[in-house]
């Protein structure tokens, strides 16, 4: 158990930018369920909040301590328990990164689909309390679709089994999948057993810039409509490509100034036709260029200029990063939404966007330790929020809501299904020990 | 409103052979969700039974009337309100019929994939109240994979809106997941949003006959291990094939004793490779008599007389139909294990198989009246559930709990997990109106 301050202080906040935290009264860091389990029930005994955390990469403050909190770090159970190639399942620690369950997996020819942007540095279990996405979930769907069975730490300190191995069933609620997003609120995961998928073929890469952002947001609706369903489809807009170029100068906006990227592995000749449809969607929709990608190393190097837009951004300042969700053929009109709303506000607003879900991640970079900066910026994603709302849309597409949606949450749940999360709670959890003041208020 | 007891007769239980039920107090027939929320407002006011009804075809007892009940019948809420191309989804009412909504969907390129075998009959709310399943959820999951929203009646009376009409959200817990396969328990389904494919592309079919179980449940695991996911892949066993052949004297049994159907619906000609890795399975089993089927008639006959078994079977007498899950490389071990039951007891047990996914459907044939021999059965397929259990497996794939799975879920699932749901459900109702005494005692 750590309490000296300065040790604990590293683990009194996640990367959510201006989310509120305190430091922790101590920080454990148990190697077993039966110390998870120890710890929770000393904690409800006393009264004292719990805080799980995986890696702290989460961008909502679901992981920010509060005041005399117990945090929980899962960083010592970081096992790989076990790979089923048979039934085609593993099941691990929470504190095994993303990455490297992927890795022992391909390594028996297996894939774990879910790939937040966190993956090299984010935990299953953080993973799961998230309800995780990533890029491919466009075709292959969320952290809860490969979930089968839980092994859960409850408020009380009862150690519970959720879930199955089995292919599927119908026996009793659904519990396994009601822990997947729960943000350590109803429980603390002790063990994960998740479904896994065979290698993937080929992917083809199509890459199309755009003049503006309503050219790239109709490709994206011809790309839907024409029912290919691609394994990710990414958009990249002027200011995140800006913002990579003065780093790293690749040239990026030589093309364009929105990028949109996807990818298709149906197997066979059917993933080839499924690029050249693509293809044809984003010609169609007034691309400046576009063209599938037969050089795989240049196809990764995109990607990868993709995943350099938030460090990129974070040389320049603090990043706030939204993760509102509309439905996708409402992509094109909550881009024209965001522009509004960033002209209104004299703010530049960088969005990346898994484009394909209509999952948008607008990002304003802050000065660091400008406050009132920061209050002005989180008004404006507010707005965002509100707009994201009115469009039928949600509040957190992929991060949760932890501290800095809970406004949001609220206005989209309303207060009959907001008051059906407390009386669950109240269930797993009577002492109202963990993550308090999270997610919901008590 | 119906009370005359002639008429609520007919409303007082479903399918299932065996399970208890009352004659109900009275019928409703609400047109809407007005309706629906008055009455259940009115019930808990009053401490009355309420009892959720689609189209009667469960096999639980899941909605069999208790003594006093107010039975929902959703019969007059059986419209597609939406179907949606380019979002693909679909918003129905409780009472349409599974059929109907697949058709629908056909007719604007659109598939709605959970394919019960009671699809002709059995109702959309039904369906979400079980978490049915069926012959492709092997490839394409289960009903509660493709429940996007719902609007539900709680048991207070209240109308809420659950999930999204997104492709992905982290909002605050999973509830329409939870009220999916929740039985009538938590809440009165009002609407469902669910989430379409496109067409799929033309199957392949490949049939094989084997000598005996164990040779057919060794093509399951070559074809679970061989990486093709097929879009089906049945089994039917000889006393299944000779109650067809009796009744329609089709042949069934002169290829050999147990008949696996696979089918393949991989896009180009991905699928026929996909047809002739499983008929390469069926041939490395050991199969009698095994091919790839040319002609969709065919196959379309083989395919309906696995769906003649049930009806079959009740020419005989009272069906008992039992729904156990196994981990489906233990596919092969249940199977010798439901023989050595049958052996013990001296009674025949008929069993079709969702193989790929390790559901069994094994049946017993009592004499309409013989309660003796109804008990008797009874004990059998309790025995049947402790194995399914003892090899990691669920007691019930895709029917629900009801009541015949009452004992056998509370083994599966253990005080502590059904004390959760004893709070959950506290939570949703807290008169205890909703369906009382099914699933678990409260």
């Amino acid at each position: 158990m750590i309490t000296d301050p300065a040790l604990v202080a590293s683990f009194a906040h996640d990367e959510a930018a201006g989310a509120p935290y305190a430091l922790p009264a101590a920080v454990v860091q148990p190697h077993g369920t039966a110390e998870v389990a120890a710890v929770v029930a000393h904690c409800a005994e006393h009264g004292v909040p719990v805080v799980a955390r995986g890696a702290g990469t989460g961008l909502s403050g679901g992981a920010n301590a509060v005041r005399g909190a117990v945090v929980v770090s899962f960083s010592a159970m970081d096992r790989v328990l076990r790979i089923d190639t048979e039934e085609r399942l593993a099941v691990v620690q929470p504190g095994v990164v993303n990455e490297d369950l992927r890795a022992a997996c391909a390594a028996k020819g297996l894939w774990y689909p879910p790939d937040p942007a966190s993956a090299p540095w984010s935990t299953i279990g953080g993973n799961v309390a998230t309800n995780a996405g990533g890029l491919c979930c466009v075709k292959y769907g969320v952290t809860r679709d490969y979930v089968l069975g839980l092994e859960v730490v409850t408020g009380r300190g009862d150690v519970v089994r959720l879930g199955r191995r089995t292919a599927k069933s119908s026996a009793g609620f659904e519990l396994a999948g009601l822990l997947v997003g729960s943000e350590g609120t109803l429980g603390l995961v002790t063990e994960i057993t998740v479904r896994l998928r065979g290698e993937r073929a080929q992917e083809h890469t199509v890459v199309g810039y755009f003049a503006d952002l309503p050219s790239a947001g109709r490709a994206v609706a011809r790309v839907v409509a024409s029912g290919v369903v691609p394994s990710a489809l990414e958009l990249v807009d002027r200011f995140s490509l800006r913002a990579v170029d003065e780093w790293k100068n690749m040239g990026l906006t030589d093309g364009g100034d929105v990028l949109l990227l996807a990818r298709c592995d149906a197997p066979g000749a059917v993933g080839a036709q499924e690029a050249d449809t693509v293809l044809a969607c984003f010609e169609a929709a007034g691309a400046t260029w576009s063209a599938r990608s037969g050089d795989p190393a240049e196809a990764d190097a995109l990607f990868a200029a993709r995943r350099l837009v938030y460090p990129a951004l974070e040389r320049l300042g603090m990043v706030l990063s939204e993760d509102v969700c509309v439905p996708r053929t409402l992509l094109p009109e909550m881009l024209a939404r965001l522009a509004d709303v960033a002209a209104r506000h004299g703010v530049h607003i960088a969005t990346l966007a898994h484009a394909g879900d209509g999952n948008l991640h607008p990002m304003l970079v802050v000065p660091r330790g400008d406050e009132r900066e920061l209050a002005r910026c989180r008004g404006v994603f507010e707005e965002v929020v509100d707009q994201a709302l009115a469009l039928g849309g949600t509040v957190t597409g992929e991060h949760g809501v932890g501290l800095l949606k809970m406004r949001g949450l609220a206005d989209e749940l309303g207060p009959a299904v907001l008051d059906l999360h407390r009386g669950i709670k109240r269930a797993w959890d009577p002492a109202g020990i963990l993550n308090p003041g999270k997610v919901f208020t008590a």
